[in-house]
């Protein structure tokens, strides 16, 4: 059966808040998932997902150091996560101040390991966005963004 | 007396609007300023002015076509515009819906033609972004977006 | 039978010469291919397609507004791509001179259109990219990608 | 007199021996400049510098985490650093491997500090690029790029 990762790093828990929302969606919609803090991951941990999403507040424009990190430590096995399916999401303080950056950022490092990523002709584009605490909005968003990535896992995977 | 460029772009009258803001804030701060539609702009105009501000909605993530297609039309005195200031601004539906990456693009061109570009630590911080008809949030960021403009022309200029 | 369309602009040839290799390598992979030029692609046409690969020149780092002018009008039918398969491709004037924008600019579009993109984590990661004339590296790049697309159009549709 | 601050992170050299050459250009062009690894930089020492240039290598699309940390930890003074010149650069191993990315990924930063950033009509547009071991057409670029740091900060500082 196919198992998603739901990974975030989060300090005032409004990107944990958005990730909980994303894994309860990809749950109900009928696949495995784990949701972890980027600091509970270790990077070898990523080869056993179908799909691995990741969540980041938006500081300075891109992720947090501590996802990237995890995401450079990945570099050890480049290549095996080809064809794996990705996502992000992130949690901002403003309208305009860096979030779609910020989740283009998680979308460039999977791209490079070749891994595969939808956007939506609805609502936020490239993946979920928060401005502060996520509201019925953002809510909506999420399930909606959990749902389209379990259909595109089991479609993937012929499921 | 030195001169600004507010160029734009606009259907619903949004990028319009907050053109007008912009283009009234950096004339009430001293300085002389055009407000021009894209299709009125002649690309050899570009070269009078000692900054160029560009506006457009957002389709696609990126500027509408009539914005790039004066862009495009710049090459033809390419590297005339090295030092000057630009800055850009940018409507949109949707919150995430790529507001940031359309003035990013704008911005991008900017980089290339050797512009000089400031972002903001407050508020919008790649420039003024409008979800829907502008509000006071947007009004209060184009006036101040247009200051730091003019305060960046006057210091470039020695004025 | 799946269809791809490769769509490109071109002014130098250099653009239309990597259409030309990726077209060629999907058709060899098994897939029916259709190379148009940008100008002759009418929006609604985009709806027969399984995939859709866009190429353009690097243009103040961004597609040039033909490609651009296409994308904007396929508003028209906003939704209706949701889960094509997409990619890009690229020819620049410099290394670092704004392909990899490029590329990301009509990725983000299709992204928003709900399209599906793969990366690579061999060669040019967001998509093909030349530097001038397309020579060895970048035919080996483009006839990769090519079969690449093939792949995931196969895989995605179960063929 | 003025100062700049030249940062990097380097594990295999390439983007060290950019700052070095970029450090030289701005030295013989007049102004005061410090060379460090980022690891040696406290965030706090960002403040005393009328120019900040960052150098990264290109680690999946943008910055490595070493360099973001520093950046994240700037949040303590946010705001203090609007108005200085910033500017980036970076090594990759492959033509469209994200180098334009990376870079743009710390202008990001920069902009949303309130930084001043200025592009190049020649060249690598962003800011300097290496793939691979800097050659001849790298060191003219960091040259070059040192050099219109130095005219800027001079232009901004009305020395």
């Amino acid at each position: 059966m196919a198992k998603v990762l739901v990974g975030y790093y989060s300090k005032s828990g409004n990107t944990k808040k958005m990730a909980e929302i994303i894994a309860g969606s990809i749950k109900s919609n009928g696949l495995n998932c784990d949701l972890k803090a980027v600091e509970d991951i270790k990077a070898q941990e990523l080869l056993i997902y179908d799909a691995i999403l990741m969540g980041s507040p938006t500081y300075y424009g891109s992720m947090a150091y501590q996802v990237k990190e995890l995401l450079d430590l990945s570099v050890q096995f480049h290549g095996k996560l080809d064809g794996k399916i990705g996502g992000a999401f992130s949690s901002a303080a403003n309208i305009g101040g860096g979030n779609e950056t910020t989740i283009l950022d998680i979308i460039n490092a999977m791209l490079i390991h070749g891994m595969i990523v939808q956007g939506d002709s609805q609502g936020d584009h490239y993946g979920p966005v928060s401005i502060g605490v996520p509201d019925s909005r953002v809510e909506d968003n999420c399930c909606r963004f959990g749902k389209r990535i379990a259909d595109l896992v089991k479609r993937s995977l012929n499921e």
